[in-house]
């Protein structure tokens, strides 16, 4: 498979099983005095059980390695461990290991396996005159980072979904069992869309009258005097679930059409917004997804 | 399966997979000034890799999550990945995936999965009359930790072995192939051997006249007015297998015969040496291995 998938496929005694890391780290990914120890465990948990969804592939167990300072109170580490138990519950996967260690920065490597039923849904399947559809919201988490590094505590939602993702892991499985295509959304929309136009060869064209912006979302960016698509293309955290599918596919109820898969042009971007580049993207560093 | 075993194995559509994490952390279990890039990688896979054999599992593929600082050059990264594949190919598992983050302080957590024919063999199934074998070498690596410490760089075998762990991956597995109870030795072989013994409800009882004391770790503990048994009982990081084996079993090459399994006795140590708590163990502490 190719590289950059959010998930790697091995044959395990000829069954194929997915695996998946990804590592959180204290004041790069998440803050303890701005998510408590629950959250931070259900966020972590959340990364990689998206990446497995992602591929189509139902999860099955998860492993944690963390490394906290010697400081760090057992009972703190024991509200981690809940919140990613409650997070793998939620798909039915389980927590079967892990490994700590002292360290003098926090940080939280969940890895996880996976079982297949079918193909892997990659990257690069995209094809041309497929359309281009999101199971999940998009920017709100962006939007509550926004609200909390100003030192704000509200609106409530924004910050909620920043501190603990809610991921439609049962939309995700059902959209990937009909889709050409599929990545979970953790670098922003456009990037992340760019990823799969990239691996397919092809250009994704998003229809802007198509995307939502929630009210809390319009409300806080009218506040701090800044475009909301910069949270809704840009922002990361929230996990939705991107895909493309054929031109009569039905769409899974819940999935939302925002674009379609057009001939990649020499040249021009891989990813537009209402067939040009997109305007906003010049300051779409600074929301870039931090985990990278 | 009990916990305190050294993977757990999970099913994947019916097929038993074999999982395990192990995370090590920049001046816990490594320095950078002490070892280079290739030789943390091999270390870093050698921890997970030992782990999956001591199950009786053969690897099939490694995750890496890498936390590294700003500063880490990218030819480092490289090295620690070159070195994570070699160790991986000698037992031809592959490196499938992972995840890096920018982080104050350079750590690596490596996930594993294996496949296993027949049952797991775990900590819990020691049985009285059972003789314990070890497959690899004690001792080496800890004395190379001490010489380290006091600031020498021989003599280089031992050195070596702290840098880079030899493990006789394939004895691993066919002594996992008969045997009642194995586990890797990482924390010390009094310690681990007290992992199976607690678990499996027994005693183990090892007979000192059969604990080899290789020639440069006799020379360095006197050098240093030590006890080698220190070390060899007392040290982890070889990553050498303990296991039990039913009294009939024909022992296979390489293995060494160190002690038996006798019933538990009340209020006595769960490991002894010719059947007194060894007098040394006071002095365990401090070599102890410190990955826990």
């Amino acid at each position: 498979m190719p590289p950059g998938d959010d998930a790697a496929v091995v044959l395990v005694d000829q069954t194929p099983t997915v695996i998946s890391t990804d590592v959180l780290v204290s004041g790069v990914h998440f803050r303890t005095d701005w998510a408590d120890a629950y959250d931070i465990g259900r966020r972590a948990a959340a990364a990689t059980l998206a990446d497995l969804v992602a591929m189509g592939s139902q999860p099955v167990a998860l492993v944690v390695a963390l490394v906290a300072p010697a400081e760090t109170e057992s009972a703190w580490v024991m509200r981690l461990t809940d919140g990613l138990r409650d997070e793998a519950d939620l798909v039915k996967a389980s927590i079967v290991g892990g490994d700590i260690s002292r360290g003098e920065q926090l940080s939280i490597a969940v890895t996880g396996v996976g079982s297949l039923r079918g193909d892997p849904v990659l990257r690069s399947g995209a094809v041309v005159g497929d359309y281009v559809a999101i199971a999940g919201r998009l920017g709100w988490a962006e939007a509550g980072l926004a609200v909390l590094t100003r030192g704000f505590g509200t609106p409530r939602a924004l910050v909620q979904a920043y501190r603990r993702p809610e991921v439609d892991y049962a939309l995700g499985l059902k959209a990937a069992a009909g889709a050409h295509a599929m990545c979970d959304v953790s670098d922003g929309l456009l990037a992340d869309l760019g990823h799969i136009a990239v691996a397919s060869d092809v250009s994704i064209d998003i229809d802007a009258s198509s995307i939502e912006v929630a009210e809390p979302i319009a409300s806080v960016a009218s506040a701090y005097g800044m475009d909301p698509l910069m949270w809704v293309l840009g922002g990361g955290h929230d996990h939705a679930f991107a895909a493309t599918f054929a031109p009569k596919k039905r769409l899974p109820k819940g999935l939302v059409k925002i674009g379609s898969v057009v001939e990649r042009s020499e040249g021009a971007p891989s990813v537009t917004v209402d067939g040009r580049p997109w305007s906003g993207s010049s300051g779409h560093a600074h929301f870039r997804h931090r985990e990278n």
